[in-house]
Order: C-alpha cells, then structure tokens, then sequence
C-alpha cells in the first residue's frame, strides 16, 4: 500500500518534469500528457519488464494514469509554471529520482533479484523516465551533463536501500532519510556545481557548458 | 487471420513512412530497411512485450519482415516518393496510426487487459512506432508536433475498439468504420491545422513552429 | 562459459565505444559509465526481454558490470583515447558488432526461435546497443550513416551463425571465423568507404555527409 503511494508520488514528481519540459518546448496539452507518462512511466514498465513477472503495473493498475493527467493539468493552468532559471523542473525531476531509486530497488528485490542486480535495476527505474523524458524531446539527457552529480546520488540511494533491506532495517524511517538524502544531493550537487572528472580525464572549466 | 491482415497492413503503412523519412534523411537503402521495420515493428514488439505472452509476432512470425522489405524497395525505385510538401510520409503514417490503435487495443483486450489498460496499450502500439522512427532519425516526433492532433485520434480509436469490444458489437464493419474514422481525423488535422492548447497554457500562433 | 566470455568481450568493445563518444561529448565519468553500460548491455538487455525466459543475463549476473566499468577507467586514465580521425571508437564498435552478431543469434536460437527470427534477433542485439548510444548521445546512429556500410556485415554474420548451426558445422573455429569475417569486413567499408544506393534512389556524391 504504502510502495503504491510511494510509487504514485514518484510517478507525480517526474511527470511534472515532463510537462515542463513539454511547455519549454511548446508542445501542445497532448504532448505534454504523452512526455508526463512517458517520464513517470517509462522507468517502471522497463524495471516490470526486465523483472518479467507479468504485465507492468503502469498497465495493469490504471490509478498510475492520474498522475500524469494531474501534472499536465498543473502545468496547463499554470500552477506550476518555470521560472527564469528553470529551476522547478530541476526539483520535481530530483524528487521522482529520489524517490524511484528506492522503489525500484525494493521492487527488484522483493522479485528475488541479487543484491548488486536489485540496486542496478533500482537505478535504472530512477534514471530510465527522465532519459526517454530527454531523448523524446531530443535533448542530451540530464544525466549526461557534467554541472551536478545525477547518477551518483542515485546510485548512493539504491545502494542504501538493498544494504537496510538485507539487514531488515528497512521501514517508512529508513526509506525517508534516504529519500531526503538523495534529494538533497541532488539539489545540492546543481546549486553548488558539483563536478566529477571527464569522461576522457581532466575536469570541466568554468566557462564550458 | 484477418487480424494478421490488418496487423500487417499496418506495419506496410508505418514501414513506408519510415523509408521515406530514411530518404528525406539521406541514409542509404539498409538503412531505410532498419527504419521501416523499425516503425512497423517497434509499436507491436513494445505491445507484445508488456503483455508478456512469449516472444513478440514480429520475432516468431518472419511474415512480419516483408512490409519493411516491399516499402524499402518501393521507396528505392521512386514509385512512392515525397512530393515537395512531404504528404507521402504524414498520409502512410495516417495509415499506420489508424490501423494500430485498433489491433493493439484488440491485443491487449485478448491478452486479458483491463478495457482502460486495453486502450493505453493500442495508444502505445499505434504510437510508439512513429516515436522510435523519430529519434532514432534525430527528429522531435511528430506526436509532439503542436500542428495538426495525433494522439487525440489514436486515443478515440482506441477508446471506441475497447467500447464496441467490450459491447459485443466489433466486427470487420466496425474495425472499418473506426479505421476510417482515425484516418480521416488525423488527415483532416494537419489540412485545417487544428491545434489544442498548449502545454504551457495559450495556444500556438500562426507564425509559430 | 566460452558464451559467457564472447558475451563479456563483446560487451567491453562496445562500452569502450560508449566511453569514447562519452569523452568526446563532455560528459564525465559517471555518465561514461553509463553511457558504456548502455551500449555494451542493452542491446542484449533488448535480446532477452524479447525471448522472454527470466531476467536478462546484464541484470542476473553482477559481473556484466565489469566490462563497463574497465571501459570507463581505461578512457578516464587514457589508456584508449581518440586520435585526430577517431578511430579507436570505429574500432571498437566493429569488434562488438562482430561478436555481438554471433553471440545473439546463438542465445536466439538456442531458446527455440525458428532460423530466420533468430537471425534478426542476432541483428537486433548487435546493432541495438549502438543505436541506443548514439540516440542518448543525441547523434544520428551510425548504422545510418551512409559512408560504410555497417548493418550488412551484421547480417551476414547472422546469417552464418544461424546456417553453420543448423548444419551442425558451429564450433569455436567457425565462431572465431565469422567474427573475423564480419569485423574486417565493417573495417573495410570504412577505409575503403563502401556505399550502397541511397533510401531513396541514386547514390551518395563524394562531397556529401
């Protein structure tokens, strides 16, 4: 009960980064709808149809469809709106990563995964939404730029995740602070440009991006 | 049988618009090939895979593998080609559209879906074909085009497959009729250029996209 | 297990690929990682979900990690790094096309699809990968790019893999043969720039692309 509201939470918090995404890149309502599920999702019908144990939930329980009808409605009128420095998009996508990461994993552990294979399909729930949200749009992925860390606080909550589950402290307390956790890195990693390493070595300059 | 018919008449249409987009684009003729099955195939293989019953028609049944070979041979030699307004590829997709909505809805239903999953999932179908072509090409897909509506057709077509299902009333005249009916909205959209509102509230203007 | 190394191998061509267009593009390491990740398993990741028997090898056996992560140190510290014609990630996408080609028609057919779908599935898992890379990098896939050809020596190598195991004649020598045969033959096409005619009719000028 309280995954689904987990769940439906998360599905919420990147389905309104979809929408906004959709109004910077002046779709229409439709579209906007299409990207919200899309981003809400994409990450967990992949994380269902890897795991293989029948129809993805997103199909199967429809309660997943308000969500996003919710988010391109908030969008729509306004509610939600992006400012000057597209900030919000940021933070909804930050909570969906935040809270999917947990999910996922508990998801793929709940199904009999291997510890390492559960926080990896944990992270790709988190991840999978916002990079189909970006390819679709035809934007590099978010996960892709160098300002701020986007993986890696993911990485970090699916890791605690399976830990507090193979030792049986996992519970609403444990999933919170992880939850806070990740979010708060996130949001931290873009406000105080965190940077790691390039790719090919060296690290980004100031003046790039 | 007939359903096998339509499914590959489907996929014929969809194989065209991408072997012609694969024209417009310059790629050479195994390119074009990869395109036109990816859009006439990506759609069903997703469906299938959701619904998890083996492994995918396209997969099991090499039929599948002619409409991408006739459309890329009929697009090679010119016989079907883009005019200057490019009309070809949106009235063949037209086609793809309003043939998939109905069998993936039918699919799903038969799989025993939900009626509203049933819909979501033809939405996916009839959809999802055209979205791989277009990124995969590096183009924003045309569902997301504020020109002209795309998923509005696809969604009634589906709604109607599931409700005439659902009634006891579907047959070949009613595939028909709602075919018919898809078609000729979605044509009927891009020449009076309909538009709904957009995701960020307003609406488009007419020196806009 | 001689599968299994194939697998991994064939893999960590194509993660060095995913590293070095990571590093071209900026991104820094942890999207290297993912970037190599992507292409090194999801193609596979695609193969299995569509044969449908349990959890894809990349998730249920952690030490597909490895491969992805080698890749990533290896560009990181520049041990493998793009020269002034970029080469080195040419290369490597060949040698993980040539494996991959074998490697995923074998895992087809040995879960019983008939000849012909499991060569496509072999295509499907050799071309998949590099098609996502390029995708979330936001390029047009090579397999589209009409210099070289890239898609038929995939295919062909399917082919054969699926004719030497029908008739009995498969084994390491015809294995390592087929391998040789399809990666020399990619090489080839791109030094040689081989071309086949355009998508839609005549052929590619040399001032082109």
């Amino acid at each position: 009960m309280s995954m689904l509201l987990l769940d439906l939470l998360g599905t919420f918090f990147f389905a309104v980064s979809g929408s906004l995404l959709a109004a910077r890149k002046k779709f229409d309502v439709v579209g906007s709808l299409l990207l919200a599920s899309l981003v809400g999702l994409g990450g967990g019908v992949c994380r269902d149809v890897i795991i293989g144990q029948g129809v993805p939930n997103a199909f199967a329980q429809p309660v997943y469809l308000l969500p996003p009808v919710l988010a391109t409605l908030l969008v729509a009128t306004r509610v939600v709106h992006e400012t000057r420095v597209r900030r919000p998009l940021l933070l909804f996508d930050a909570g969906g990563l935040a809270l999917f990461c947990i999910v996922g994993t508990i998801t793929a552990h709940e199904a009999g995964l291997h510890a390492v294979s559960a926080a990896l399909l944990g992270l790709t729930t988190a991840v999978g939404g916002g990079v189909m949200r970006d390819v679709v749009a035809n934007e590099v992925p978010q996960v892709f730029n160098p300002r701020g860390v986007y993986a890696i606080p993911a990485m970090l909550g699916a890791a605690l995740t399976v830990l507090t589950l193979e030792l049986g402290w996992f519970g609403v307390v444990a999933g919170c602070l992880i939850a806070v956790f990740v979010f708060v890195l996130r949001v931290l990693s873009i406000r105080l440009e965190w940077h790691v390493p390039l790719a090919g070595g060296g690290t980004i300059r100031t003046n790039d991006v």
